[in-house]
């Protein structure tokens, strides 16, 4: 199932969005405007515009309104992508050259600068502040986020705990804020938009934790990587927590991971992965990423019972389900 | 003469805002809480905070309102500066290094990202919109203006407007609405805001000509780095395109610039420092900093006669005059 089998009636809006997304980044500075369209015209799932208009239908649903919300929401998204495929030195990304690989660290280090102050710039037209708040706020904690990742590459020392609050930052807090503040900016019920940005926090770390388990369990054609990609940037995720648990791997597993960080062994990958798809890490995570969609979905009990409500529990669903 | 000597009177309101500046930045992140307080414990003339507080004077002045705009404008400073350290990969800055060569790139860019985040988080407590949508502007230009600035790197072709366009970007904006927003938030009349941000736009221009015209006057004791430094990043400054205006000295010293941009040979950074010295382009700059420094004068003629008024006089004197 893709997910836009799941919103057939967004479908018109989705696309005006993505059309706004385009015109969000125009300048007339000829380079800005090549290197800041180039990830946004690759594709994506739009994830977060989708919850901004979903949120949006439990209030007063006016697409001009949402748009500023929806648009600023995915540039944020795309920035932080672009200063991301800096961090991890990434080829490609959606199948093609990442902005640092077809130009160079310094244009992608800008181009992410310049999409982030478009997106603030959006969001500031709307004339509700607590709008401001809450998107600037969960800007710093995702900033935090990003660091404690590079704080934590090859650490093979943290537990759950790390990772979960990592991924919070990092992931699922922008998507609360997408269900929210689609709600929010829609004039409905302050409940409603509590129990939205529950199911986007809970769907996010969900998102993430399916993230994860993929760049295991993907093959390359699926990921457009190889797999195993994170432990080889250092990105020690849960089903590799999980996994250094087990006693019985765990110094194997250890010595390849140091070995990956030594000399970044693709062979030493290859045999960490096959070690962590045999290991229970796989299973575990996929637990863990079931608790969290059955919160989301439990979020959503109290809310109004439109149409949204199932669509929103599909996409729960795609989420955990999705295979990539 | 020193800045803080034109504004004894605002000194206890400049160290708050110094001690507000570091808690601004303030997170449990470790290395983020050491790398977002490097560069600012490092001190600089914080010339935007003044300039906020100066424009405050000519409304309500209160410090406590004023402070959410003086701090997220030196701390917007303060992140595009980590990120042009980047850019430049420039070894040190304020006589200390930079976070790209204490740490590394990657963590210097996830810093300004950090900062500039806190920034706009703590702009966004303001309930004045206005204020939200004049900052996020001001960044768009910003980025624009500095992806001007590496795009035009070695471009011997530019033109004084092509220069003009790009020192109003990426310098002259952050000043004039660091001058208006103080007003705008301490409520003064449009007028009085309007007239500030011309000062403000005017004494942005003719700091940032006399700081390239620093760059090639100065010691290397004075600039805390060698002169021609703008040079050998390629940055083509206005007494360098004036100079070029020589028939004389065209030619040889388009083949110095040449040889620079080919090996960074610093024996040809010396020798066309010297060449520019020695031409009309130094005089040419000198006089357009004082138009500049005039409008700006102008623009303080209809503001009410108030102290800040010969505050403001004398900065812009200090501006054209300074050695540092």
């Amino acid at each position: 199932m893709k997910l836009l089998d799941i919103l057939t009636a967004l479908k018109k809006d989705i696309s005006y969005i993505e059309k706004e997304l385009y015109r969000g980044v125009e300048t007339s500075e000829p380079l800005l405007a090549e290197t800041s369209l180039h990830l946004l015209k690759a594709g994506g799932k739009r994830l977060r515009p989708v919850f901004v208009l979903l949120g949006g239908k439990f209030g007063n649903y006016d697409i001009e309104v949402l748009k500023h919300v929806a648009v600023p929401l995915e540039l944020i998204h795309s920035s932080s992508l672009v200063h991301d495929d800096v961090i991890d030195n990434a080829e490609t990304r959606r199948g093609q050259l990442t902005v640092k690989s077809k130009w160079d660290n310094r244009i992608a280090m800008y181009t992410g600068d310049y999409i982030y102050a478009r997106a603030m710039s959006i969001i500031a037209e709307l004339p509700n502040p607590l709008i401001h708040q809450t998107m600037a706020k969960a800007m710093v904690q995702m900033t935090i986020g990003e660091m404690e990742q590079i704080r934590d590459f090859f650490n093979t020392d943290q537990n759950v705990r790390n990772y979960l609050l990592r991924i919070r930052r990092k992931t699922a807090l922008l998507i609360a804020i997408s269900c929210q503040l689609g709600a929010v900016a829609a004039g409905a019920d302050k409940e409603v938009c509590r129990r939205l940005y529950s199911y986007g926090y809970n769907v996010g770390m969900a998102f993430q934790i399916q993230d994860d388990l993929l760049d295991l369990r993907g093959t390359e054609k699926q990921l457009g990587k190889p797999p195993g990609s994170d432990m080889l940037q250092g990105n020690i995720t849960i089903p590799v927590i999980f996994a250094l648990q087990e006693e019985r791997i765990r110094e194997d597993l250890l010595q390849l991971i140091h070995r990956i960080h030594e000399d970044g062994d693709k062979g030493s990958v290859q045999a960490a992965v096959g070690m962590i798809r045999e290991s229970d890490g796989m299973a575990k995570a996929e637990a863990l990423a079931d608790r969290y969609m059955n919160k989301a979905l439990d979020a959503l009990e109290g809310l109004p019972d439109i149409k949204t409500k199932k669509n929103l529990r599909d996409i729960a669903h795609f989420v955990v389900k999705r295979s990539y």
